[in-house]
């Protein structure tokens, strides 16, 4: 029975997802964690629901995956490694080089540590896993999926900053976005849901996780997104700012006497929800808190994915529907009404019973002009899915 | 006869308004321009057109206000100064200490120099004039008109920036805002010209300058407005950058080795219109030219402005008219249309005719459902008024 892997790299960790081919039935998953760092782990768990987990030594990619393989063979998940067919990774960067996910040789590879400098966390943990599995998979063909190159199609209207033009010719500075795989998933699960073609849909994707974005799309296509040269950019997130006026990193830079390196790292690390409230970067930790900051952060959260939708929706000149994904997306039915009831004025009618629960499902009446639907998202299995496609294994 | 001046001060001109009481007739206006640089000059035009500019060394604002005086008296636009019996000077940042225009003694004086931090360039210039006129016309009301003030009842969900909290209060890291008493008086005019109550109102007013923000306004008041902690944020404008991704100054830093000061200064001088065209921050220069970069910059200045306009109007649920003033807005008939034609999916009829000339009006059809109009904006009238309403002169 052929399978195929679904690797989704952070910078230190890799969570990883194997399926049977055709029915895309997930066998395994888990995660290898601090790879490279004191205190490393490594998790299993099979289809049955028996987890395994071992406090193990990971000083690099190579053993994570060994590890791996091993694993998967000491429970049976795959009798032969052969029949792995297939491995397809998230790479973070694509750049403008990758529009499209795609098998990864030598030179691929190459370039995905070229674009280091755009994810310097991200793409060489990513690169140095591609190796691993080329070295101990020999032959087998390993797909980068990229966050970035759903949102090649860009028009450079959206995807350039008002900064002088020679810092995109020079360095390749303009919106890049991320999130593309997740997106890429939810607009086909909702064109199916609508009815429709994609190619005929104008919808909103809120990808509300701790990291968190909006992206229109229209036609199938990424027409927007709020992420930007890097993932900093757009709405609130977890611990990640957003958008601020530049000048506020001047102003606190030369208060606090610090670098700019040391001012990105506080936007990215220790603002967002948990910089507003001081509490936490987790949602849950915030609804029904009694702390009004807590309530602030949700509010400001709320606000900025509203304006975003709002900004879109008059990008595309009207919008068919809007779509909840990830952890907040999918289970914050508050965070969802709010964001709802802003677009009562143009005819969006919240269904406040469906949207209750989670789940699959839409949350607005069926006489709603927009709708709004509730998908949980599945990147893992669009990663199979390009690793089928683009390896020929179907 | 009373007379009322207005002052306008930059970080190193100011340029000024002699209005008469009551009818607010404009005596005289003009400016002394480069005010401590070489090369300053003195200009005053007079109220049947006759105009008279002298170069002339102006070290300092007390030189500029002698001269000023000295002019009126010699063209014959006051026979005593003692006519003059009030002045008004706009004040770039009033912080959160001024949350309306203000007489100014010796304690607001120091509040206006201690929020030089917010404006470097523009506060201490603007104290000194006020400190020339305090010693020039001793017993004289002056009165400070902030740009921020009118801001103020911006809610915390729209003013606070999603950092760690503590910037905010040790720092006063917030949203104040800018080109509040244009915007001011353009609520006024907009209320008349719907013939509503501002009170009943939601407006999107577009100040479209050199300086460019989108203000939402409900009920006469502030509600949101896309200039930030300093007038660098918010949509492209002639030089500067509106928002960016935080990550792209920390790349173009290492990159070029560049420290933040010299970042923020190229975000404010050299980007905007002129930065994305390399042609000019001029939207004149930009229309009819057929250089691509030309076209971009404008289509780039024109999404900006739909986006933030979107933003606003589903933060306000909804929004009776959007007026454009300003350089641009009063002026660049193409941008208008662009920008209109982004609300035809939501029932904002342009009337295209009516649009291809300049001066105030409706440039929508009657049975619009959302109005547009364009407004000549007038601050020193705004500037006189509060000198009128603070100094109780009428």
């Amino acid at each position: 029975m052929k399978k195929v892997l679904a690797i989704n790299s952070g910078s230190s960790s890799f969570k990883y997802k194997l399926f049977a081919l055709p029915e895309e039935k997930v066998l395994a998953e888990g995660i290898a964690d601090r790879v490279g760092i004191d205190g490393s782990s490594f998790e299993i768990e099979l289809a049955n629901g028996e987890k395994h987990s071992e406090d193990v030594a990971i000083p690099d990619q190579e053993t994570a995956v060994n590890l791996l393989l091993k694993a998967l063979k000491q429970y049976h998940v795959v009798e032969d490694i052969n029949e792995i067919v297939g491995v397809g990774h998230r790479i973070v960067a694509g750049g403008e080089d990758f529009t499209d996910s795609a098998l990864i040789d030598k030179e691929k590879l190459q370039k995905i540590y070229d674009l280091k400098e755009y994810a310097p966390l991200h793409n060489p943990a990513e690169g140095k896993g591609i190796e691993a599995f080329m070295k101990l998979l020999p032959g087998v063909p390993e797909v980068g999926v990229f966050d970035t190159s759903f949102h090649q199609t860009l028009d450079p209207v959206h995807y350039m900053y008002s900064i002088p033009y020679h810092y995109y010719e020079k360095y390749g500075v303009r919106k890049y976005g991320a999130h593309g795989t997740s997106v890429r998933y939810i607009v086909g699960r909702a064109a199916e849901m609508l009815g429709k073609d994609a190619k005929d849909l104008k919808l909103i994707v809120c990808h509300l996780g701790s990291g968190a974005s909006i992206t229109a799309v229209k036609g199938g296509k990424s027409y927007d997104t709020s992420m930007g040269f890097t993932p900093l950019a757009g709405i609130t997130m977890g611990t990640r700012s957003g958008d601020v006026d530049p000048s506020v990193l001047q102003y606190i830079m030369n208060k606090d006497h610090i670098d700019i390196n040391e001012m990105i790292e506080i936007l990215n690390d220790k603002s967002g929800l948990l910089g507003i409230s001081e509490i936490s970067s987790d949602m849950r930790d915030l609804e029904n808190n009694s702390d009004k900051k807590a309530d602030l952060a949700r509010a400001i959260f709320v606000n900025r994915v509203r304006q975003y939708i709002g900004a879109y929706m008059v990008e595309m000149k009207g919008a068919d529907a809007i779509i909840f994904t990830a952890g907040v997306g999918e289970h914050d039915s508050d965070i969802r009404e709010n964001v709802m009831k802003s677009f009562e004025f143009i005819g969006l009618k919240p269904d406040l019973e469906a949207n209750k629960t989670n789940g699959e499902k839409f949350i607005t009446k069926p006489d709603s002009k927009i709708k709004a639907l509730v998908i949980p998202t599945d990147e893992e299995l669009m990663i199979e899915r390009d690793v089928v496609r683009l390896a020929h294994l179907n």
